[in-house]
């Protein structure tokens, strides 16, 4: 497809085709390529634009990584495939650590993935380091790295589905989520509830992340409280709103 | 996946998994996947059952293909995927034609969708057979079979983009089509918009076409006319409504 950055559909037809090579070189499975697709219309709805409520959840989840002891972003295939450079960048300035879970089981393809991350000068845990074990989801998901989900004290599992993130929470781990979708489970039973495009939200996280650094603990723990009902209330209503 | 059809998402679930299927017999184009997905995230605001703005859309459609003294049917890939039967079984009872015209251009992907309606007992036309050209739409696409949409005064253009639709209209093609997106380029393009997902739409086209074979021409032209804004405005409301 060929299509010029004057192009009203530019931005969003770009990161289709960063999503379809990325299927091509073995990071993004074909149930990635579908949940991608809805993934677009909720942005459609959204005027794909990065809304206040979603500056709020990135500003509270920022505030979060840096006043964590062990803080754990999860990287599956879409993840990897939309903004591996972005999440790697995150992981050495908060810092925080990256595992990768993927939903759809493949040894070879969490391998590419790895690689990729290793190449951006990135590190990334793995289940085959050190095993525990994750109740709750499916058993290929389960497998967790001691050193990575299986310490973690806050946990941001974006683009997942409700039994990770469900999951996540039962086992104790603050969790936050980015998610298009603001009916998904994941974005109820998250925490912190990013309602935005994950291209737009990581470099906004980033941002945050540095900024916040500089903060006091008190300051932070205030900035890190978070009304996810009123939230996601409002990214209904500006869907609603765009839709009418 | 292994979902059992007391699951609250079984059909949603199940079309996903035949899309996939298709897609590794070389049906369903990558592009194709992404597209489904959209299409998913529309149906979930739609509450996943057709509308009464959908019936009276399809019933419209009926009357114009019992009508037309040439109808054709267009297949694409998620087409064929997803309701190959019930499309071929709807070619025999109208009578219409089938052709089949690809957004990713593949002739090795048209012989299969070829093959697996023929298969069914249909017919398809090709550009192959005897090639003219739909102006308006790209190169891969613009090439139609002489006897199929080249003598279409009627056509069902189903999941297909703006491009498509407004290069039938500029032929003077009456169009019909369905689709999901009560905003897309196609749904207020097409004289007639079913606002449905496909499996649902088309076993109940067939029904009522074979009903309305039965009535009178006089009584099908007033069938056949169809409030397409007034249906538009519905499908708009009844997403907004439920998403609140």
């Amino acid at each position: 497809m060929h299509v010029t950055p004057d192009h009203p559909r530019y931005v969003s037809l770009s990161l289709r085709e960063r999503l379809i090579q990325a299927h091509e070189r073995g990071i993004v499975s074909i149930a990635g390529l579908i949940a991608h697709g809805r993934g677009e219309a909720f942005d459609y709805l959204l005027g794909e634009y990065t809304h206040g409520f979603a500056i709020d959840a990135i500003e509270a989840m920022a505030a979060n990584i840096v006043l964590a002891r062990h803080p754990v972003f999860v990287v599956n295939g879409n993840v990897a495939g939309l903004v591996a450079e972005d999440v790697v960048a995150l992981s050495r300035d908060a810092p925080l650590h990256l595992e990768v879970n993927l939903f759809t089981p493949s040894a070879g393809r969490t391998r590419t993935i790895v690689e990729l991350i290793e190449g951006l000068g990135g590190v990334a845990h793995t289940p085959e380091e050190d095993t525990a074990t994750l109740p709750g989801v499916s058993s290929s998901r389960s497998s967790i790295s001691v050193f990575g989900l299986g310490s973690a004290d806050f946990v941001v599992a974006p683009l997942q589905d409700g039994d990770m993130v469900h999951a996540l929470k039962k086992a104790g781990m603050k969790t936050a989520t980015i998610d298009l979708n603001p009916l998904s489970r994941s974005a109820h039973d998250a925490d912190i509830t990013v309602v935005d495009n994950i291209t737009r939200a990581v470099p906004l996280i980033r941002d945050a992340v540095r900024f916040l650094k500089k903060r006091s603990r008190k300051e932070l723990e205030v900035i890190s409280r978070f009304d996810k009902e009123g939230a996601l209330h409002e990214a209904h209503r500006s869907m609603t709103e765009r839709y009418r």
